[in-house]
């Protein structure tokens, strides 16, 4: 067993704590000593590998967890995610390395479906496009649609594409079109799904909705080809993933005025300080899906929890998957 | 019955027929002079005056039907309101002075309920912020509440009321409080509701919507005090009418750091130029209720169907109701 006093954690997720201290209680409560990352934005590699050093675990966001970082971190023990995605940790490296890799998949799957349903409304109806011209003190009626009028597609229906339909379930949309490897729903409240190809979507659905995780297969899968089989006015959100939608084709096609609009809260390198902020019908949120006051607090008790578990020597309950591991082989 | 090439209508509304032509096809079809507002925005009263001259029907808009409009109107024979709230005829003069008045009371409601959901998941979780500063350069990740963690208020169930608490149905709030000058509804799909007083809803609800007409009981229903009876960080949305609330203590009271956010959809005066465009947390749009292709289409071509109706001598088939006259005695 660990004496926790002279163990020490390295908080790399930001922000941390903000709004509820339970995870730093429970810290202190064990006398583990910790450390916020100091930089107050996502860490680069390096930023990360300047800091590693002696930690014995990380409570981490979705900055790269390398093997380069983890060649610098020599007691590293843990990596305990503040969330669902693993595609910015190198697992096979980490497994190597006899470092577990723990998330929280549950808490953080209601705050992103919730923002995807506040993107698709926004999008449809050009919400931040007037708020920014009433802002300037311009008055224009945008006309937008309703998502009665719409097929929506939903690629990718886990935990977080399952809630988005449940949310769908109030608005009587035109038609649910459903993509997975796997069909696990045929019915949502009252509402009829149709499970369809990926290019089926793509050519039908008028908002298209991303939810899969960034794997090796999922890479770039949305490029100029997948683009250009979409509606001339179609919407597309991502609040998956950087890395799934090709920034560059997806700023080409906007500037040749295909798509009515997009809505993404996740970018390929965060901050985002891309091209994609000079249109005005793209929609950007700064990766804040899982920025709910309840759900955020969930998500870093449970990381901390995984982390104090390591250190008491107590066994870990939240460990990566297998799956998780065979997707980056 | 009225000989129709000679007839004419003022479609004083804008924009009109922007994506749809049908309604311009009625009047067509049935040989129907028209003129289309040719200010291009919200007519004042003035404007009006200096157009009305000798039209037969005006298929119209928000902008003020006075008294002095109609004693300007020599030929006037029927207000046609594209849309439900009726707050902008002086009604009882159009009665005295023998003009109809119909409006389109169903039509907008769904794409009203629609914005207002898009509004609500806006501010709880400052997409609009967040866009702004994304193309401003800054990466900022707010913290923000899902509906499952708010008490919702509802003031108003009607047309709208009812089918934002449908739409509601799907995000598990924690309790929808609703009122109304009526009980209606005992339970939405699966979620129970409870009926309050507005002062109870007030006090309690993370986030109220408004959706009462403009009436002389419910002009300036929120000021000041009413406004300090909610919660610091509660979130205020109108997409109902302007004059609802008052602007200046809703200003003032924002300025003093009171209320999480608000989003305005409807002004007092319009199109809005005033001073709630410099604060940030408040989400504005151009009266955008009704905007989306199908409600606005559904509603130009009901309210010119009416025009065409008495300009053919048939009978009118959607007249404001008696107690929306009794509702400005």
């Amino acid at each position: 067993m660990y004496r926790c006093g002279n163990l020490k954690v390295l908080i790399s997720t930001f922000p941390f704590a903000e709004r509820d201290r339970t995870p730093l209680d429970l810290l202190e409560k064990y006398s583990i000593n910790y450390v916020i990352n100091p930089f107050g934005h996502k860490l680069t590699e390096e930023e990360l590998i300047s800091l590693i050093g002696d930690f014995d675990a990380i409570i981490a966001g979705t900055e790269p967890i390398t093997d380069r970082v983890m060649a610098h971190a020599s007691k590293l023990k843990l990596i305990s995610r503040v969330g669902i995605g693993l595609d910015s940790v190198d697992l096979l490296s980490a497994k190597n390395r006899n470092i577990a890799v723990s998330y929280t998949p549950d808490a953080p799957s209601e705050a992103v479906a919730e923002l995807t349903l506040g993107l698709m409304l926004a999008s449809l109806r050009s919400i931040h496009v007037a708020n920014n011209e009433m802002h300037c003190g311009e008055w224009y009626r945008h006309t937008g649609r309703r998502l009665s009028e719409c097929v929506v597609g939903i690629i990718g229906v886990g935990r977080i594409g399952s809630k988005v339909l449940h949310h769908l379930s109030g608005f009587n949309c035109k038609k649910v079109m459903l993509n997975d490897l796997y069909i696990t729903i045929e019915k949502e409240s009252d509402m009829d799904v149709e499970w369809h190809t990926k290019d089926d979507i793509l050519r039908t659905a008028d908002v298209i909705t991303l939810h899969v995780p960034l794997t090796r297969q999922t890479k770039s899968m949305i490029t100029r080809a997948e683009l250009e089989m979409m509606k001339p006015d179609a919407i597309l959100i991502n609040t998956a993933r950087g890395g799934i939608i090709d920034e560059v084709d997806l700023y080409n096609v906007l500037m040749e005025d295909h798509l009515g609009g997009i809505a993404i809260d996740t970018f390929e390198t965060e901050p985002y300080k891309g091209r994609l902020a000079t249109i005005d019908r793209c929609l950007l949120t700064a990766h804040m899906g899982s920025m709910s006051a309840d759900c955020r607090a969930r998500m870093e008790i449970e990381a901390t929890q995984e982390a104090v578990r390591l250190i008491s020597g107590e066994t870990l309950i939240s460990m990566a998957p297998l799956e998780e591991y065979d997707n980056q082989r």
